[in-house]
């Protein structure tokens, strides 16, 4: 049994984190941290808890917390982990951090896209990208894990075997995403209003999503077989679709001559088929995120465009789950030796 | 460990008894049968279930069910489930019956009211009725349980103690109610399409829906203390509210004379303080749906409006859960000596 | 032809209005002005005016509008209206005051219930309360009209015709209320945030909600037919509903001995019949938002509960129009000599 | 003044039209005919008509009809308006077919994606494809047209001024298009139930929607000027998104070897800056179909990913109107004479 802490405990991740690790048959003891409304009881700040975790939010203070936990989660906006964690931090815990800090490999590109610096460039390097389905050995002995984005975690799912086992071409590659409105945050904005956002769909970010860069390190990794990473440069549009939770990326790519459907399907197989929280639809069946909302599943299918000789390759998960707070406690499963799917294996209520 | 069985395993409450069974950590194995999608694989119909709940739906052969299962839950259609038990069936299970045909202890009033005959009258005087939190110990015993509707659930447990307690008039008692969609069920009716709820609220079945003789029997019995169980006549008005799940109960009565915050309060109290799924909510706070979605939990508080003497209680609760499915397992629970909460602690997800 | 102005328009309410006015065949000209927005190009704010009402927000200088405009619509919060107007603006222009500040005679009862100071009590007593179907009359000669609030609006309508017949009892009378998010306004605040407020009801303001005064202030003015108007008390109880637009007003009533249905029917006959903007249903039918979603209708009828001597009358209509911006234009119509319904013969769009 | 028949006039589009009719300065009658709800009252079906058209749903009988129309909408699935069409009917009236039935000029391509016989081919090469902005003088003396579908105008719009202008390669072009449920009609299918739809997005159609060779004969055209119509396939991929109305296009072009960004304004400038009903967006504003939604209008932009050397175009409309029935006024407005902007100028209702 293991004790956990979670800083940035009061956003939409935080909290479904908390929820999780709750119910965590390995986790006897949560601490929940929050900026913004410390030595408030929990249950106060989110009523679904009431009975169940009615504890103090407890000040943000990272050495603190380290002295009485196994594991620290991070759940604040870019740069701020980065000034948080230090050699000291990683001496006693695992950091789990669900923020973009140490996700890019190359400071710089982290520093322009972010526009922000970055508080320790030199953790960077020993830092474990934390999407569990391909880091898993690293991730097993990291100190540092970068939890990947949401979006990120879903486009790099659904790209990989295609990228990896070279079926497609290196460009174009058409990432067309779209979001519940969980994954702005829980920040009190005009665009986040109900009536702003219900019965609407908009893009937004196009050409400038941080998470862009993110993928793009990621599939340069999957198409270069971990020699040299660059390469891969993907077209990301995401946009804001009126429902609470859920991913769906719809990706395009260019069929290199030659392959046939049975190549994309075993490229799927090879990368996926012994993968719990991945599933691989049966043909004809498509993606939706009904099926996945509040799982830690990811499912996958695609359909091939012969006359364009486009495939259309589809992934659906939830943001907050699988792309944030689950794909978290995943990776903590990892690290700790629990079995993989250790309190994570709730499926979708439906309806939802 | 026991085995069960769900007989009309594909609708939403169904469904939703499927899912939790499947999770509960006292029973091994699950049979769901449904007529409409015999031998049809269950993640077929529900996708949310795939790698997790594959098998084939069964017939509905009662007889063959109670051969291979401790209990058998019935999601039918009204005065389909009268014509399914009988005394063989029960004295190989308990059965609990998530309809309506064992609820009303007057087989005249529920003739009178569905518009239907009753196939076993001669059951109905031995028939438990499942309101968990009122009638634990004779639940505890049962054969048969007839398991409470979803509105009436929640309109039952908000008044009980004003009644009980004797705090407020017999008359009038009004009893407004809201409900999500998922309520009318999944069937394939004009005005279930998306497009004729979203965005609009609508009041139905007013003074004509089948509800009411179920609450007014209870209540009844909460006026009367058991004995002498007619008086209580209520005006009940439900309504259908653009969202999947979720049904909330403003309870209306004028106090008696010199009846005092006090006392009502501790009415409260005094039935429900120990009630691990009944959360009396602090001075100021009042039930919200979302607060309850997909828990076992009612949330439940009243004010008080001094210049009009009337005390406005309200429930929230979940109508597939606390009003169908959780509380049927929650009786089976009470029935198997297992702890109450078994299978039933998921906590709300939220945004939802 | 006139000129018209609208200060504070960038609001829900201000906006429909500024729509409605554009379309109006009687108005040459629309000045907007906001306070946050001065100088901004109108359809910046509200991209849906793109290429039709392009023009700048002017500064909220009510002195300068009253230069140019024939009326003046005040779209502000409570308290600032009272301190905008005077005799001189009064001697100038009509004054359309969506806001409550004109709205209660007694300006005690205002300061009570809104915890605010009057800057203009002498001015109250010469105001009209802007319900067009019972005011019409005064309104005509108007200069300064108050207009009425969303559920006040709906809730005086569907009750007023049974106070003044006399048909039920002065208490209790029960309006349970139900309102789209619109109603709350655009600012940015948590609880109105997509992921707060979709997939859940809740009640507010029970007891507390500034309605109430209002409609208490009028049924007394029904039940009493203008003598003295005390006397009605009512218990209101507003709960919000995920959905833009619409309010359902379910309004339960005693019935006094011996009225019968038909006498329940010609009191709404009599007194609504000829009133172009309200649709009396046909018996069965019962009100839902979406058949008045922005028009400028109220559907009202009403069932009775026989076994409890209750009528269940319902009101809806769109709470930003009728409950707003409709009825302000409805009253300015009045006062000039247009027809009623001019520019606002709009159907409600569907699905909407 | 003219009149006008709607044959199919009960389903969303038809009744879409309806109103749009009833409303239009230069009808003076509007007959509504429908096989489902034959001699029923329209308001009846749809009750936001109450006391505005009342009258009885006419049959289906299309010779009767064109006694006493000028134009006849066919609002029809799709082979049976090719069944209804003869020289005869178009003797005496301009048919406005908003089904598929003469949008393809190639016979076997309509057999082969609509799975149906045509029962009028030799009145295909006389009809004209009712795209007002593209077609506006072949629609002035047209007797027969077909009224494109909802995301073909929406593609095509904004597509056709980039391959006009030859600013981007032939292929591929990705076309990944997001719709509200209303698109889907009024018909009582599993799949369309509210709890179905509700917070949840999926693919649908991939590969095989019929728009796709609607889609692609008109961008043909676009790129060959006329000349040979052959050569552009496009890879279509809907998505349903849980929302009443609207369609966004995000298409993606690579752009050709040297254009520029003013080249590509410049594109959509020469083919839409003097068009009523196109609005392009100001550099960094995106289409969101809140803005369009229930008005005639389609709005438009791009960004460049130089990055990938991809254009992302962006188009919003609403389904029923500029997708459907608006259009098909437009078209008769175009026909008649009429101010093109007649009947349509209805701007969005916000929040809708």
């Amino acid at each position: 049994m293991i004790s956990v802490a979670v800083i940035g405990s009061t956003g939409y991740a935080g909290s479904a984190l908390v929820r999780l690790l709750n119910n965590h048959p390995n986790v006897n003891k949560v601490y929940a941290s929050s900026h913004s409304y410390s030595s408030r009881s929990y249950s106060d700040i989110y009523p679904n808890f009431r009975n169940r975790f009615d504890e103090e939010c407890l000040d943000v203070d990272i050495k603190e917390l380290t002295k009485k936990s196994d594991v620290i989660f991070l759940c604040l906006p870019h740069s701020i982990s980065s000034y948080q964690v230090d050699d000291e931090v990683l001496k006693k815990c695992v950091v789990i951090d669900l923020g973009a800090d140490y996700r890019l490999k190359d400071v710089e590109t982290y520093k322009s896209w972010y526009k922000s610096d970055h508080g320790s460039p030199q953790l960077i390097a020993d830092s474990v990208y934390g999407l569990s389905e391909l880091y898993r050995d690293e991730i097993a002995s990291a100190k540092l894990i970068a939890n990947p984005g949401c979006y990120t975690t879903c486009a790099i799912l659904v790209a990989h075997p295609l990228l990896s086992e070279n079926l497609i071409e290196k460009s174009p590659i058409i990432i067309d995403a779209k979001s519940g409105v969980s994954g702005a945050g829980r920040s009190e904005k005009l665009d986040l209003l109900y009536c702003e956002v219900n019965e609407s769909i908009k893009p937004y970010g196009v050409t400038t999503h941080r998470h862009t860069p993110e993928i793009e390190q990621q599939l340069s990794l999957s198409s270069s077989k971990g020699k040299n990473s660059t390469g891969i440069k993907v077209t990301f549009t995401p946009h804001l679709v009126p429902m609470n939770r859920g991913i769906l990326c719809s990706v395009y790519g260019t069929l290199k001559k030659g392959v046939t459907e049975n190549e994309v399907e075993q490229s799927y197989k090879k990368w996926y088929s012994n993968e719990y929280f991945i599933r691989l639809l049966k043909k004809g069946e498509l993606p939706q995120t009904r099926w996945v909302a509040n799982s830690n599943y990811c499912d996958i299918n695609f359909v091939i465009d012969w006359r364009t000789n486009q495939v259309i390759a589809f992934g659906a998960l939830d943001n907050l789950i699988k792309g944030a707070s689950g794909q978290a406690v995943q990776n903590m499963n990892i690290v700790f030796g629990f079995r993989e799917g250790s309190g994570l294996e709730e499926l979708s209520p439906f309806p939802m």
